[in-house]
């Protein structure tokens, strides 16, 4: 089937709702209508457009599973070198999305259910320097600082090139993640690698918030498809117009405390009702939190270093969170390595320094979540047929 | 939620033909139809009965995700104290397959969506001594010979309690397996553990084969639901009756060099088509091996030491696999650590032993799979509503 892609039907996101069963179950097109294709044929296969104005796998609706790759480049490449593998990645990225085999790909069977897979590429900071290209970094993008709660582990720090594989399918992230790696080790060696799960339908409905480890809805006050254009993407310089920044944080959850915390507690820690999601103020999960609402003592009934509170910046800028949970090894003892791979998309990161800086002085969840890992990067646009991710800088 | 299980809609696996959309997605129903309970409600879950004459886990359509735990029993403890937290366990497992928080759950709503969750138990080998059983023992059953493909870490070997933890949903799997790691702590110590992954519905149709990491579809040749009882399930003793046993092996594949293979190569090692997983001498996926068929040169179609032919035992005894694929770190270089967690049940060891040695002597496909972990245990059978996984023995 691989060497026939023509003859499968290629559906892509927009155009589920009517085809109902299997597909419609997997919840695409909640949050972004896309264009569809549906090609003639047998067995149905679900499939994100690669080609946009943006990159997939940000605005996509998120999927159940991800690995993030973080490579570095060997030294002595050019940006003409890099740019022939980054070419090569971004052609692989587009067949493996469609649910055709990668060139040279020594497993093509695996390739024929992509399950929504999405192929996201960014650049960190010392790659621009590396390739002679320090002046092309926008000056808003910078190495984040290192936090007061941060503890943060080198081995989950940093890289030059970032590649975001998502799907529904563990077995299509396996087999993406292996050829992108292939393709790219003539030059580039592997920095880390971190995967992640989230609820997703059919197990919650389309468009619900999933939950974290510590059973917390997680992504409540996201941007909802209206905002996100403002919130997420960039104007320039010209070579980033349409694109992003990623900044990507293992927060990892300090499970034996936090059990120790009576229910009560963890609503006032983070200014939600934990079974609902609901602000303290409120009564559903999206309700606007009132952060001036004083209980009969005339305490504010959202905490001064409740985690909502802390979380949101004076001047209404926000970013989106695209997070994963994680799920690692235990110890002999049965603790847990276990948490959050926050994942965020904003214009600028700025605005998560900004708003992490709150969290960093105040933030009473502070006290239950360790940032272990840290990494940020420039999310160039998507392209068009023909084209590759990252010509725009490197073209 | 998780106080009001009853004002829930559970859906168990047998009715979910009738159901449709999203549940029907989930692919249940297919290998083995059970009882089906509806009750009066919002929001369906699905859910894989706890009770039966089997342990669940085994016949149940298998579930995109799995954790196996092997832990072991500390020092003194009695065959009275290891019971009464065996009860605790298996009280859990029953509570958070269906739907409802473990007693003591301190993340209650992450028990509200087990998406096929099951829980099976199995007992190691070393058990029997430290409890003072050893004449509960069935002589058939043993710790597999270490064979000469074998490189195993003892990282992944033996332990004294198996818990098997599968479900559609990761987060299901991670939250079931840390509230029954805090249950078993007072006594046991984590050994390994092991997670693992496979293709399922919606991703691929209703009862197809999924493909493992190397691309080739893995279960082929399973039994049908009709041949299943006799394989799987044993007569005695007593106290095993409906059970089982259970045989893990961690097999490492390896990829770099099974890349270099090409594909007709690749087909005869195995003595089936990649593409369609037909037997070299036929047509379609179920067809028969006609392992005397020979082509013009009077060659034998299936190579006398192909795949198929050494796993296939004269005497038609057979086994059930229920593998799934692991994927783990890769290394700088980005080779991976990816592989089989090759899960077999079957009434009696000895006959895995005996296809492992075929195997073992002069299997082509050795080359390219190494195992590095391995472990059996014995499956009690399941138990009725009031009882608990272990009664016959322990009880």
């Amino acid at each position: 089937m691989a060497d026939k892609p023509m003859s499968r039907r290629l559906i892509l996101t927009g155009g589920l709702a009517a085809v109902g069963g299997a597909a419609a179950a997997t919840g695409v097109g909640v949050l972004r209508a896309r264009d569809e294709v549906v090609e003639n044929q047998d067995e149905p296969i679900v499939v994100e457009p690669f080609h946009g104005r943006h990159q997939a796998g940000i605005a996509t609706v998120p999927q159940g599973h991800v690995a993030v790759l973080a490579l570095d480049v060997a030294e002595g490449v050019d940006a003409d070198r890099f740019a022939a593998v980054l070419r090569m990645l971004s052609h692989d990225a587009e067949r493996l999305t469609r649910g055709e085999a990668a060139l040279g790909d020594t497993e093509p069977q695996l390739a024929t259910h992509p399950a929504r897979l999405t192929v996201t590429f960014g650049f960190g900071y010392a790659l621009f320097d590396k390739l002679d290209l320090a002046d092309r970094r926008p000056d808003d993008f910078t190495v984040l600082p290192e936090f007061t709660v941060d503890e943060l582990d080198p081995a989950f720090v940093g890289g030059d090139l970032m590649v975001q594989i998502c799907s529904d399918d563990v077995t299509a992230v396996a087999h993406a993640m292996r050829m992108l790696v292939k393709d790219s080790r003539s030059i580039m060696r592997v920095r880390w690698v971190q995967r992640g799960f989230r609820q997703t339908t059919p197990v919650i409905e389309p468009g619900a918030t999933p939950r974290n480890v510590m059973g917390q809805l997680d992504g409540t006050s996201n941007p909802t498809t209206d905002e996100l254009d403002a919130v997420v993407w960039r104007d320039g310089p010209d070579w980033l117009r349409d694109g992003s920044t990623m900044v990507i944080r293992r927060i990892r959850a300090e499970m034996e405390t936090w059990d120790a915390v009576d229910p009560a507690a963890k609503d006032m820690v983070i200014g939600r009702r934990n079974d609902t999601g609901a602000p303290l103020t409120g009564r559903s999960e999206h309700d606007e939190p009132d952060f001036d609402a004083v209980d009969g003592l005339r305490l504010p009934v959202i905490a001064a270093n409740a985690h909502i509170r802390r979380a949101r910046l004076s001047d209404g800028r926000r970013i989106f969170r695209r997070a994963y949970n994680y799920d690692d090894q235990l110890t002999p003892h049965g603790i847990p390595d276990t948490g959050l791979l926050f994942i965020a998309y904003q214009s600028d990161v700025t605005t998560f320094v900004d708003m992490q800086r709150r969290i960093d002085e105040a933030d009473m969840l502070n006290s239950w979540v360790t940032p272990v890992g840290s990494a940020e990067f420039l999310i160039p646009p998507g392209c068009r047929p023909g084209g590759w991710i990252g010509e725009t800088l490197l073209g």
